[in-house]
């Protein structure tokens, strides 16, 4: 077998990226393949040398190799290896004897591919799993939900028809009533439903930016978010966030010499930090961004269980800022139901891209978010935030228990999450693992941060457990953190 | 007040697009100030007399002119009319003296503008409204499904979870089983669910292209998928329907020359001609995108409705055809719940897509759907198959008692649509506005068609009303014709 020309197409992996192994290195095989750079019938090295060359398992180029050959670039043959496929023939690229997949445009994976399935795939029998960012169920919203579906579910107008893709009047009026009471002074028509406040994200990034352009970010920041600038080919320029919030300071240098598109920030209970940006951050960032000509994407998810006296960013300056919010955190995430309100000189704009994407809303489960919200909402979202200070309590006292001093957390308060700091010897990723062997598991940080970093930080969702379980998670977090300084 | 200049920025209008006057003169306006054309300080014509120059109703000019001077293009000042902003002052074009939002990206946003919200408008009380795609009331799915949400919404994991991005897995199951017994062989993992097939048409459009590609369509089309690939930047390259179909003859002539992205097609009771495509012309379909490499995308929402024993594309040629579905059609809209199948190939392409819109569609309303079918669907769908049939008789006999001979209509049988064809004399849009004056309305030709084209068509939804309005509708719409004949 000739090794010639191997070094050059050699995949360098990046092992710390979540991007699995084997797709790191079917995606460089398959460059190399289109580009040519391995010619036609180009013979592969055997798995287990390739194998043993890269450092990794040999399933994993096992893995890689039947990918790229039910993509039709290779051909495998029993006994005599694989092989760069008979593809080109000399034919323009995009021949009909190259499979159409293989053609497609550029699929911008990036860091973050599928990162809430990889999430979803981390729930187990017997582990106590701070993953999942879903509200506890704890108080229960489902008795009275059921009943708003029940009622609604007799109506015909609102179980067979589309309804509009501004989405259902009472419902936006709700919402904006509830607005104007925390200090954003809106109406109905400001708003658009949602299906999600994700689709708002994914509907900003498309509507406010094109693809090459530059979009300041918090880091760390909501993952999620994160995957869609990157899909949208948006360039994050990284802005840290501290105990008072994003740094106001940083992007008055960033925009010295650069246009970024908008500015996305979560300014309450940010996912991860759990920080509330105040009031004076608050103050200055909208002063920025109307003297720069840039607008405010706020994302609130949270902000509703917040306790603050700060208006949300859009109540300062409404033709400056994107607002979306969602239902799923206060109620529950099966609705998917979020809402965005903005300036009215892009609302067409953005609803022409909402009704592109799933042309409405559920109309029965925005009827019976609407009967939830003029019964039972205000209740349930009082006992929740005292629910959430409650296990944060419960929290913190395990942590000051079962950890050690070097592991620092987030300003205590509310909220659904605890981001963690850890010291220099103790890298996130091994202490999942060896957390996960005393069944307790986390995120790493790094699904938070734009470009690279979050090595030394992890976040738990205190809401994703029973109440009762939140001490024994921590402690057997613990027990990984002894493990791991042991070198077990 | 000077002309001089005036002749090369006067908009053009296009009467016939469904484009408003007043948004094309706003367009066009804005286009000419923002590359300059207009210089600062360019005195606008007064509004009367652009008015009459244009001959347009005054009120067309001040609607335009207000959209300019709220984006901050313009200055109004009562008694010396309207002048070009100082904006630029001969800074870069994204300087913060000019409003954000002036400065976005191009919105395409071409001749489908908010074509749903038009729709919607017409809904009148009194009025038999002709126009939107919903299934008839009768028979009512209403009981069962409340049942169905009802048993479901007593189960924390389908309400207090995101559930998995591609889908709740007996969902999915369900469907693959369906599918499989109409002759197209899929497994539960090809299955991706959406939050109904428009969320599929656009994942395809977007995934599968890039702006500036071309595609093929039929014409006519359904215009949210038109309206879709209109804001995705594709170029549609229309090919005509017939009574047995899509024209394949022209897409083999058509690739002899063009590369095409994809081809999207509607084989079963084909939106807006009710045409549902015959075997030969399946096979030939099929085996052109195979030797040209191109894929298909079938979009079959009324495919279970049609009374037919051809399987669906997907069925014949599973590597080349994405396939989309929904229970908008045989359940209710309001559910939001479609799904696609794809090659393994691109699924994770897709998938991430998907994820982005909107993270997952509900879990509760996947959960109450699953229900649903296992109880009451087939017989649902069984007598809603008959109803249809039952409607389009009623229709037809109407027809040939109160519609002129030289009204041409579609092929009887099943499905949602009645696609008429008007003499020369007699022009939908005109003819519209007849039969509203007599109580009825229905969808003008133009909204189907990709490029232009449509004036002398007309769709009636036969199951926008209930069964015993449809007579009396299409008398009003007879009586429409004679009026507009008569000239009156």
């Amino acid at each position: 077998m000739s090794k010639i020309g191997w070094q050059g197409v050699l995949p360098s992996l990046d092992r710390a990226s979540i991007v699995p192994l084997y797709r790191q290195i079917y995606e460089s095989l398959r460059e190399s393949i289109l580009t040519g750079t391995l010619p036609e019938s180009t013979r592969l090295p055997p798995e287990r040398a390739l194998a043993e060359r890269l450092d990794v398992n040999r399933s994993t180029i096992v893995h890689a190799y039947r990918e790229l050959s039910s993509d039709g670039l290779i051909e495998q043959r029993v006994g005599s290896g694989s092989r760069v496929a008979l593809l080109l023939r000399g034919q323009p690229e995009r021949a009909a004897s190259v499979p159409w997949w293989v053609t497609l445009p550029p699929w911008r994976v990036g860091e973050f591919p599928m990162i809430l399935g990889e999430l979803a795939a981390k729930q187990e029998a017997g582990k106590l799993s701070f993953v999942q960012g879903v509200a506890p169920s704890e108080p229960s919203p489902m008795a009275e939900l059921a009943q708003s579906f029940a009622r609604v579910g007799k109506d015909e107008r609102f179980v067979l028809s589309y309804g509009d893709s501004e989405g259902y009047e009472p419902l936006r009026q709700a919402i904006a009533d509830r607005m104007t009471m925390r200090g954003a002074k809106t109406q109905a028509r400001d708003i658009i439903i949602l299906t999600g406040s994700t689709q708002g994200i994914m509907i900003v990034a498309q509507s406010l930016a094109e693809p090459g352009d530059e979009i300041i970010v918090e880091v760390p920041s909501y993952p999620g978010a994160l995957q869609i600038f990157q899909i949208c080919g948006l360039r994050a320029i990284p802005v840290p966030v501290d105990e008072d919030g994003m740094r106001v300071d940083h992007i008055e240098a960033i925009l010295r010499t650069r246009r970024p598109r908008f500015i996305y920030t979560m300014p309450s209970l940010h996912n991860p930090t759990n920080v509330t940006m105040n009031a004076d951050r608050r103050e200055r960032l909208v002063t920025l961004a109307k003297r720069a000509g840039i607008p405010i994407i706020e994302d609130d998810p949270y902000g509703e269980l917040a306790i603050t006296t700060a208006p949300p960013l859009v109540g300062m300056a409404p033709d400056y800022v994107v607002y979306l919010s969602t239902f799923s955190k206060t109620i529950a995430p099966s609705l998917r139901v979020g809402w965005l309100s903005a300036p009215r000189t892009i609302l067409d704009r953005l609803l022409m891209r909402k009704q592109a994407y799933d042309m409405a809303t559920s109309l029965y489960v925005q009827a019976a978010v609407t009967d939830y919200l003029e019964r039972a909402y205000d209740a349930h979202v009082g006992v929740l935030r005292t629910e959430l200070y409650a296990r944060r309590r419960l929290a913190d006292k395990a942590i000051s228990e079962y950890w050690p001093k070097s592991i620092r957390v987030s300003p205590a308060g509310g909220g659904f999450y605890l981001w963690a700091n850890t010291p220099r010897e103790v890298r996130a990723r091994p202490l999942l693992d060896a957390a996960e062997r005393f069944g307790a598991s986390f995120l790493f940080g790094e699904a938070f941060f734009a470009n690279s970093g979050g090595d030394h930080h992890f976040r738990l969702a205190l809401t994703a457990v029973a109440r009762d379980e939140i001490t024994e998670g921590i402690r057997r977090i613990g027990d990984g953190i002894t493990a791991l300084r042991a070198g077990s």
